[in-house]
C-alpha cells in the first residue's frame, strides 16, 4: 500500500541534542491551563524551538560571530541594538564564491546548523561561503536580553518583517564590508519557518538574495489559503498507508480513552506511565498530547533513525503503528497497544521513567517566542473534523478564542490576514527564483506551494518525504525522490549563480 | 539649437494656488542658518509642500476619506493609530474595474491630487475608480496631530516603508472591505518623490499593485549610484540650449556678485528688490537662492503657461534667458538682466514688492517633513562643480556636514545606503511592470532609469518634458513626445490590466 521502503537501517544519530533535553522540550506539550480547544497555536517544529543542551557537540566547523542589529528597522530615529549571532564556515569558499545563507527559525541557530546537512554537503561543490543567521529573540540573539520576553513591549519587534531586515542588513554587510565581496551571489536556505522565510528573503529583497530553496515551508497556511484540516488529514494518511488498522484503532482511542477515564484514571496513568496523577480536568490535555505526538511522528517520520525532534528508528510511524496492526476493539486492549505505540516515540532509548503531559509549554523559552508570534503574525488555523479520513478527535478552528487567548496571555491581538498583506498569499505570480520543496508525508505539507507556478517558482513534492527531508544531509538510504529533489534545487542554485551579475556603479 | 518650441500660447493657470501662497511657499528657499554648503538638502518638489492655500478651488472632484492606519506597521504590539486622509472618486468606475491609485508624496495630497492630470484625463476610458492617499506626515494625515514635528521622537515613524504599508493596507482594505472589488487590478502612480513611492510600491507588494506609472522617480539619486554633479550641469544644458550666452553669463554671474558685493551691498538689494538688507554673511545665501531658482525654473520648464511650483510662462526658460541674451561682461549690467530674468519666476504677475531670500525653511510644516526624510533615510547627494558644461557656483557633497546638521537640527544619523539597501538599487531586474518616465529637461533625470531593463521595467525619456509632464492633463501644447510617453503607459496600464486574475481561495 505504501511506496515507503520499511527495512530499518542500523541506527545512527544525525545530531547530538542530549535525550535528557529532547525529552524535556518534547513534553512540554500544550499549557493547559491557559488554552482551549480550538484556539491552539503550534511551533511548526513542534516543540523543539528552545536551546539546544550546553555543550552538545556539533557536526560542523563553523566560527561564531555577532553582528550589531538594529533593533526597529523601520523607523527613522532608532538608536538601540542588539546583538544578532551567526555562524560562518569559509573553508570551501572561493573569493568571489557564493554566499549559503541559512535564514534562522525559531530557536537556537545552532540547531539548524546542525540539522542542514544539505547546505554543509553542497558547499564545497560551488565555493561556497556558508553563513546561519539566527532569528532575533532565539538562541542568543536577544534584544532585550532576559528581559527579552517580559512583555509585549519587549516582544514587540519580534515580527518577520524585523527578521528579514535583519537578514537583508547582515548580508549586505558581509558583501560588502565583512568580507569584501559585492559581486557573491547569495542563496537563501530555510526550512519549515525557516523555509517560509527564505521566501520572503527573495520576495522582499531580491536584489540581496538571488534566489532560495524553501523547504518544507507552509507559507498558504493562514486564513482563507489552506483548509484548516489539512495536517491532520495527512497525518492519519501517513498512518493508514502503513496499515489502515493503525489508523483505524487510533480513531476509536479517544472514545475508549473517555469510558476507561470514568472509571479508573489510575489504570491510564500506569498504562502510559504518566508523571503526574491524571484528573477528569486533564484528560482532554492528555489527549491532545497524544493528537501532537502524532503530529510530530509525521514530521519526522524519516526512512532512516534520526534525532529530529528525538531519537528515532528509520520510519518511526511504521514501528509505531506495529502493536496496532490488527483491529483491537476492547477498551483496555487498544489502550495498552496505543502506549505501547507511544514508546517508539518518547522512549526509543528505554531510559524514560514516566511521561509529563501538562508541562507548562512557556516555560521553553523558543516556544514563547514562537507563542507570540503565532499570537500576532503567524496566525495558522489548526482544526480538525473526525471523519474516514480523519483518525484525530475534534477540534474546530475558533479564531475569537485564540485571539481572546492571546490577549490573555500577550496583551495582543492576532493579524489573521497580516501576512497575506505582507507576502502576497496566492498572488505570487510576480516573483522568480524560489523552489518550493514538500514531503508529501508532512504534515505541513498542504500549506505548502505544491504546484509551480512558473519556470523560476518551482514546486517539488518528496513523496516519501517528511519536513524537510530534502535539507538533511545525504545519507544512503535515501528514498530516490529526495534525491531527484536535491538535483533539481542545485540545478536552479547553479542556474541563479550563473545568472548573477550585479550593476555596479 | 533647442528643439523645444519657443512659442508663447495665451497664459492659463493650471491650478489653484494663490500667489502670495506660491510665494510665501517659494521664497522659503535654505534655512542659512542652519545649512552648511555641500550639505543641503531639497525636497524633490523644490519648496512647495506645504499646504495649498486654504478655500483653493479643485479642478476635480472628489470625496474626503479617512482611514485608521497602524502607527508602526512592522511591530507586533501597536495600539496606537491615526486617520490617513484619502480621496476617492468613483464617477466612472465600473464594478470590478481597475483602482488608479496615487502614492502621496511629501505634501498636501489634494495639491497631487489637482496637478496629475493625466490620472484622471484617462480613468474614465478604463471604468477606474480613482484614489489619492496621502503621506503619512503630509497634509492632514499627522499621526500625533500638532505634535507630529515636535521631535525626532515624534517624527520617528515618517519613513518610507511605513508610508508603503499605509498604501499596502488602505489598497488591501478598498478593495477587500470598503469597495468589495477584491479582484480590482490596481495600478500605482506618482511623480517625483511619489514616483519613486509608486515604484517601490510595485517592488515590495506585487500581490497588491498590479503595474506603477513611475515618472520624474529619481530612485538611483542615492550615494554611489548617481553622480552627485548630475542636476547642475543637466539645468546648464537647458540653459545653454536656448542660448549659450545665457548659461555663459550666469556662470559668471557668481563673480561679479562677489565683486560688487564687497563695495555696494544695498546696490543689489535695490537691483533684485530684496526684503531685506544684504550682509557679507548671507552673500553665499543669496548666490544659493539664485541656483535654487534655475533648478525650480528647469523643473517647471514646461510648453505652456502653468502654476506647478509658480504662476509661469509657457517654456519659462526661454523666457528667463532673454534678458541675458547677449555676452554681458560689465558687473553691475550683467546683475541688472540677472535681476531682470529672475522676475520671470518669481514676479510673473509684477505683484511682488519684494523678495524674502532667507526666510527660515523650517516655517513650513511640509518641508521640515522632507527635511527629516532628507535626514535620516533620503539622502540624495547633492553637488557642484563649475566648469564648461556647469555654470553654477562649486558645492561639494560633505557627507560629514550634511550629518552634523541633520544631528544638529533632529538628534539623528544619516543612513546614506539604506535606500540601496532597502530597495535594490541598481539591480532591479528581477522586478516588473514599472514604467519610469523621465524628462530630458527635468535636473532629477539623472538619478531616474532611463535605459529599459526589460520588457516589462520599460524606461521613456521625454525630450522636451521637464519634472513628469506626462503626468499634467493634457493640452493642445503638449510635444509629441509627451503624447507618445502617455501613449506607452496607457499600453503597459491596458496590458497590467488585462494580465491580472487573482488567485482566490
Amino acid at each position: 500500500m505504501s511506496k515507503r521502503r520499511r527495512h530499518v537501517i542500523a541506527e545512527r544519530s544525525m545530531m547530538a541534542l542530549g535525550v535528557a533535553a529532547v525529552l524535556l522540550l518534547l513534553l512540554s506539550a500544550w499549557s493547559p491551563g491557559t488554552e482551549a480547544v480550538g484556539s491552539r497555536r503550534r511551533s511548526l517544529l513542534g516543540l523543539l524551538s528552545g536551546r539546544p543542551e550546553a555543550g552538545a557537540a556539533s557536526a560542523y566547523s563553523y566560527e561564531t560571530a555577532y553582528f550589531p542589529q538594529i533593533l526597529d528597522h523601520f523607523v527613522a530615529a532608532e538608536s538601540r541594538s542588539f546583538q544578532q549571532r551567526y555562524l560562518v564556515n569559509r573553508q570551501w569558499w572561493k573569493s568571489g564564491g557564493p554566499i549559503f545563507f541559512y535564514t534562522g527559525n525559531e530557536g537556537d541557530i545552532t540547531w539548524f546548523c546542525n540539522n542542514t546537512g544539505f547546505v554543509w554537503d553542497i558547499a564545497p561543490r560551488y565555493g561556497a561561503m556558508v553563513v546561519f543567521a539566527e532569528h532575533r529573540y532565539y538562541g542568543e540573539s536577544l534584544p532585550f536580553g532576559n528581559d527579552s520576553y517580559k512583555d509585549a513591549a519587549h516582544l514587540s519587534y519580534l515580527t518577520s518583517e524585523q527578521a528579514l531586515a535583519d537578514f537583508a542588513v547582515l548580508a549586505t554587510a558581509l558583501r560588502n564590508s565583512i568580507y569584501k565581496t559585492p559581486s557573491s551571489p547569495l542563496i537563501a536556505f530555510g526550512g519549515s519557518y525557516g523555509g517560509m522565510l527564505a521566501a520572503w528573503f527573495r520576495m522582499k529583497y531580491p536584489a540581496i538574495v538571488q534566489g532560495s530553496i524553501a523547504a518544507s515551508a507552509p507559507i498558504w497556511w493562514f486564513q482563507g489559503l489552506t483548509p484548516c484540516d489539512s495536517a491532520y488529514l495527512t497525518i492519519t494518511r501517513d498512518f493508514s498507508s502503513v496499515n489502515p488498522n493503525c489508523s483505524d484503532n487510533i480513531a476509536r482511542s479517544w472514545a475508549a480513552i473517555d469510558r476507561v477515564a470514568k472509571s479508573d484514571l489510575d489504570w491510564i496513568r500506569t498504562t502510559f506511565k504518566l508523571c503526574s496523577p491524571l484528573t477528569p480536568t486533564s484528560v482532554d490535555s492528555f489527549k491532545s498530547w497524544i493528537m501532537d505526538t502524532f503530529f510530530n511522528l509525521a514530521m519526522v517520520d524519516y526512512p532512516y533513525p534520526a534525532n529530529f525532534l528525538a531519537p528515532l528508528p528509520a520510519w518511526p510511524i511504521n514501528k509505531t503503528c506495529e502493536a496496532l496492526a490488527t483491529k483491537i476493539t476492547e477498551d483496555q486492549e487498544l489502550l495498552t497497544a496505543l502506549a505501547l505505540s507511544l514508546q517508539v516515540y518518547y522512549n526509543s532509548t528505554g531510559s524514560a521513567a514516566c511521561f509529563n503531559t501538562s508541562q507548562d509549554a512557556t516555560s521553553s523559552l523558543g516556544e514563547r517566542g514562537w507563542d507570540f508570534q503565532a499570537c500576532t503574525e503567524m496566525v495558522m488555523p489548526m482544526c480538525s473534523e473526525p471523519g474516514p479520513h480523519n483518525m484525530f478527535l475534534a477540534m474546530p478552528w475558533d479564531f475569537a478564542a485564540y485571539s481572546e487567548n492571546c490577549y490573555l496571555q500577550f496583551g495582543v491581538t492576532p493579524q489573521e490576514y497580516l501576512v497575506e498583506m505582507e507576502y502576497g498569499g496566492k498572488n505570487i505570480s510576480a516573483i522568480s527564483n524560489i523552489v518550493f520543496s514538500n514531503g508529501h508525508l508532512d504534515p505541513w505539507s498542504g500549506g505548502g506551494v505544491l504546484e509551480s507556478i512558473s519556470s523560476s517558482l518551482v514546486a517539488v513534492v518528496i513523496h516519501d518525504g517528511a519536513h524537510h527531508l530534502d535539507l538533511r544531509s545525504a545519507t544512503p538510504d535515501d528514498p530516490s525522490d529526495v534525491l531527484a529533489a536535491r538535483k533539481l534545487e542545485e540545478q536552479h542554485i547553479s542556474q541563479w549563480i550563473k545568472n548573477h551579475s550585479p550593476v555596479h556603479e
